[in-house]
């Protein structure tokens, strides 16, 4: 059973899950390539996963049999088990949980080769549909806080399987760092009465020099004080607190805008691994006033910043407006859709 | 000039260091093997680098010239630079600072191919000596608000030269991770009225089964909330708020326990690349009742944690009570220093 245990000196929760525990020979080695014949996530290894939670089958073919065009699966090596009830403890000075929670995986497309970058426009709205999907289906389990979606691409963010996919982990807790965004955003917002995101907005939009990307929705721009050379955050522009009040139509253009980016991301610094994250709101309504969804994209392209990780100080070798510029110009060949 | 950048929402100053600036095609190379010809940190090449801040040199050679065993120079890119006054000034919505502070390297040794788990006892006291001695002289400009010491070892972790050292960052701003655990621990001291760090010592001595080495006045354990496989934290058993209060005394233990744990992390994990970070008050004597200097040393083991870069969230796949009892057991060979 994983375990959520607390840092008692900064209140951060920790998982440890020794489900997908490693004796310490196993660190260091690299993952090797798979072929789509040995790939779980392929059509025809629907057995290789664990039954699936959702897919889209457009011709209506059975579970767990192929014919889908995205397929979402609990993670056959859960962070966080989802049968159980929530214990709180101490041990000593310290504080536990035991580790319940849902983890997911969204295989992106049935096709082993294609990134996101890759896929049709139809497709990577599929995709970003079905995030909204599972956000709501999982929201009504009351024992959740908060649910995370993310993106692991490429070795160095942490893949270790190359068919293209996302994450989710629903949590008994808030994540420190969404926290952290909470209590900022609720200060902003007591004392100006308005959403600190907006502003952001506003003035990124006055500046224009760490602009990448817009449409009419959304808005993609290098933020101020980017920790990572291309860190790239993507928000609509409209103020909507959370992912799931983001309607059907908008998400043509949260579509077209994520292609336009991933695929800028990939010409500019040669298909590097990446995270994506996508901030939203926690569970429950007392935080939309004030927070405002986005999602975050990590391009890994440097470990000079290693001991970062323990002092949370960042140095960043790159300007974010020489960032955004670079990103900004860069011609994309035909089959990336143009964004204005 | 670098610059300081604040983050609007959760309030993390990110340095901006073009000085190190790079095009997008540097990103993704891997550092190159150099030998001690080429080695700006080896004897006979002073030239190298900018001229040293101090040295230790037993036979009383000249500054700049070969003859010392340690030498302290200023980094020849440094992330901030020392000269001017601190401006702070709005940008819009925004906050900056000009990029004052010092950052400097100490090498540890002129011995090219020696890690510092290699180093004689005396030599890594040295080391350790030498640090204080820089805390000491830094803390008397006033610019100063912290000064952080840390070791990036192996390519994994950052390290751009392979000769041993270590660096020192002095800057305007306490980071954000270290004012994080000031406010925790202030909190806990104005509730129990006792030093947290004390409290967690005393509840890792109770269990034992977190606890790898120690000896009269040092402790490392693996911390009951680690975010990372192996993460070890040594600390002084006597409440000790600043590490340049730790008398020389004290030093050759401190010495005899940072070999220890070096050692064992390097037999278990086959020599990993590692980071380690000196966790000591800021300049002022306000910290020093309820803080307690550490060092939080941490093993580059893996990738698979990528996302959490951009949440706060740990997912560890190895229990501390684990990885304590590998490191506890394992049976060193005779050339390090065996620790009660």
């Amino acid at each position: 059973m994983p375990e959520l245990r607390k840092d008692p000196i900064i209140g951060r929760w920790v998982i440890i899950s020794t489900e997908r525990g490693k004796r310490p020979s196993y660190f260091g080695r690299t993952e090797k390539k798979t072929s789509p014949k040995a790939c779980p996530f392929c059509p025809g290894n629907e057995s290789a996963t664990p039954s699936e939670v959702m897919a889209y089958r457009p011709g209506g073919s059975e579970p767990n049999r192929p014919g889908w065009t995205l397929r979402v699966v609990p993670n056959k090596y859960p962070a966080l088990i989802i049968e159980g009830d929530l214990t709180r403890e101490p041990h000593g000075i310290y504080d536990r949980m035991n580790g319940i929670g849902a983890h997911e995986v969204i295989i992106e497309t049935a096709q082993h080769e294609h990134d996101m970058a890759d896929l049709p426009l139809a497709q990577i709205k599929s995709v970003l549909w079905a995030y909204r999907e599972r956000y709501l289906d999982l929201q009504r389990d009351h024992r959740f806080k908060y649910i995370m979606i993310f993106k692991n691409h490429g070795e160095a963010a942490g893949a270790s399987v190359e068919h293209s996919h996302s994450q989710l982990i629903a949590t008994p807790i808030i994540p420190k760092r969404v926290a952290e965004e909470l209590v900022g955003a609720k200060k902003y917002y007591d004392y100006k009465e308005r959403c600190i995101f907006c502003d952001i907005i506003r003035q990124e939009i006055s500046d224009q020099n760490r602009v990448v990307s817009e449409n009419d929705h959304f808005i993609a721009f290098e933020p101020y004080a980017s920790r990572f050379p291309f860190e790239t955050w993507l928000m609509p522009k409209a103020h909507i607190g959370n992912y799931v009040d983001t309607d059907i139509d908008m998400h043509d253009e949260l579509a077209s805008i994520m292609k336009d980016i991933l695929s800028r991301l990939r010409v500019a610094l040669a298909d590097p691994s990446y995270n994506y994250i996508i901030h939203t709101a926690p569970v429950g309504d007392e935080y939309r006033e004030f927070y405002h969804w986005h999602i975050e994209i990590i391009p890994k392209l440097t470990r000079v910043a290693g001991f970062e990780w323990g002092t949370g100080f960042y140095i960043n070798p790159t300007r974010p407006e020489d960032a955004a510029k670079f990103l900004r110009e860069l011609k994309l060949s035909g089959d990336t859709v143009p964004v204005r």
